[in-house]
């Protein structure tokens, strides 16, 4: 990874806003910055008079920050790296930005205090989020690896899925096979959702066995080299060569209703991505098709996210966003409907933006299908 | 779960300290008080003049907050659930106390926006955090039972590690095993480490694989009904029936007198520990040993932390941690000598505190073990 090249281009920014120094504490944009993937840093970029970076940690983090840290010096802080860190700084510039998105009321006491200046810090929110929204590369190949392993690791699973097993058995056979297939972690906690519990969007793997007539919402992401993936996918469980119940044919009717619409919605909203679109026309490409359909007010959430070293990070895909779209941004398209106590869906793909549309990286089958 | 009681608990505690309103954002805190386990809310407690509780969160948790929320009234804002949050809380109370350790410094600037008056919020740190320290005999009964399985999932994996596997499939196998037996999720990323990467106390499981004449270091926990478990082991993969090479004799013996000083210092802080002593002591009573066995400048980190619904919590068992210990209070105590580039050992238990001792809630096999 180019981290000296993200380091230049982070200080050439610092001095377009003419902030002559940044800290940077939020743990995902130190590891974009220098490479560090440890539990506790403060990393200082001087832009000003001269590029100066050092990345302070502790000595838990002595053998891992040699091998990992590119572009700063590393100082390994007896005590409490982020006071050294401010000290240090305030050694070298008048004024340092820091962001309150990722800076608690406390810390920035704790700040003040090291820096031994007054109004030492300025506000500079978002700076490094900015930068990590256009992925190079690099990242791309990164995220496209992740994205294309989760896709397969779905696929396998579709094969092993029966009726009668736990949705708590499902995730668990989920999460085994990324590991082994080389996962480093889950992404954020696998969702598998099955029947009344598909109505709702985030529930957790339960006890539950999914039965003939459920709707199966499974949403799930792995992370590989740091880089997350993030993808959902719902089906429906058959009841094979028999017909469907007279009790559950209205139902089992309306389900099929909703994915439709939910369908026709993903992929209008991923039509609707390209380089230069704003994020809330993407939301409303899917939110006209689900309000045209009846289920506008079962929506309940924004249409996506962006998506990189972090689960959740910028840009937000939601109702009234007016971020523009670049290319090389990463972002999800999940729209879904949800009616209260019945059932649910939701689709969801990862997307590279690129100039005249989008890369979908998670292009597995996602129509109606009956297991 | 005695959901009222702790609000209750918490209002009194308000009173005494004269802070009409609390308001509650760290989700850990609000899932506590009131049974909420999803990943929005902000829950607002109004102390005087009479005991007010409302919880704020979105169109995602309709049905999961009504199922969960207990002692609080639910709001489903269809905006921003925080500035709902602050302008009920603004109605309603002169003051509000806010938690600077878990608020950012832009989240505050929208609270008191959303507040509409100047110098409404007003610092209260920890005094949840500080509720939580004392487990009530449900929590250590959930506990108890977290741990308990972390110790039988421990012991089933050491029967199936075999030379020659990757730290990898050794995580996935444990992180399996632990998903059948009920958990919900892994309390953090296992740590396996290997042979000279044991000598980073914070590694992650890699391809690397286990071999003859290797420490390993496995430190893992799960949560299981929202409630932490946190263990380690270090053991040592033997030669069989042959003889220890001759050019990996000294090291083999070196290996064994770190892991010695290890287990003394455990077990010596694991024996300090008891209602009324300073954390800073039982940290002491670790450091002491292995400072006199030469190895305390290897010692690199705290012998512990609290652990409860979060995996890191209150208090700090650390050098110069004034916190005095509580019957009930949850604590690891998790000394570790780390030889740069060559080898690690970190043993760790789970403790609960009690009024004359401790009881080790993770009570299996800690001594000296070749596999």
């Amino acid at each position: 990874m180019n981290h000296r090249g993200r380091i230049r281009s982070l200080a050439k920014e610092l001095q377009h806003r003419s902030i002559p120094a940044l800290l940077i504490t939020h743990l995902p944009d130190v590891r974009y910055l220098t490479g560090f993937s440890g539990s506790n840093a403060a990393l200082v970029i001087v832009a000003e008079p001269r590029l100066a970076a050092r990345m302070f940690t502790d000595g838990r983090y002595t053998v891992q920050a040699k091998r990992e840290v590119q572009g700063a010096t590393v100082r390994i802080a007896p005590k409490f790296a982020l006071a050294e860190a401010c000290a240090w700084a305030a050694e070298r510039a008048g004024k340092c930005g820091f962001d309150r998105t990722n800076t608690t009321v406390l810390t920035l006491a704790a700040m003040k205090k090291a820096a031994k200046k007054s109004s030492f810090f300025t506000p500079a929110d978002g700076i490094v989020a900015q930068l990590r929204t256009v992925k190079d590369t690099e990242e791309a190949a990164y995220m496209r690896r992740a994205a294309h392993l989760t896709c397969s690791l779905y696929e396998s699973l579709l094969g092993w899925i029966e009726p009668g097993m736990r949705e708590r058995d499902i995730a668990a056979e989920l999460e085994h096979r990324a590991r082994i297939a080389g996962a480093e972690a889950m992404s954020f906690e696998t969702i598998v959702a099955s029947g009344e519990r598909s109505s709702q969007p985030h529930a957790r793997a339960t006890e539950v066995r999914i039965t003939a007539g459920d709707l199966v919402t499974l949403d799930f992401g792995i992370v590989l080299d740091g880089y997350c993936s993030d993808m959902t996918r719902t089906f429906a469980i058959g009841f094979g060569e028999k017909p469907v119940p007279p009790r559950l044919k209205q139902q089992w009717g309306e389900q099929r209703n909703v994915f439709e619409a939910v369908l026709a919605a993903q992929q209008a909203a991923v039509s609707a991505v390209r380089a230069g679109v704003s994020c809330g026309d993407v939301d409303k490409a899917a939110r006209s098709i689900l309000d045209a359909a009846g289920y506008g007010k079962y929506f309940t959430h924004s249409t996506g996210h962006g998506v990189g070293l972090e689960i959740h990070e910028a840009p937000r895909v939601g109702k009234d966003s007016k971020d523009v779209l670049k290319a090389g941004t990463v972002i999800t398209i999940e729209p879904g409907v949800y009616l209260p106590g019945r059932f649910g869906v939701r689709i969801e793909d990862s997307v590279l933006v690129t100039e005249d549309g989008a890369e979908v990286l998670t292009p597995v089958h996602k129509g109606w299908m009956e297991l």
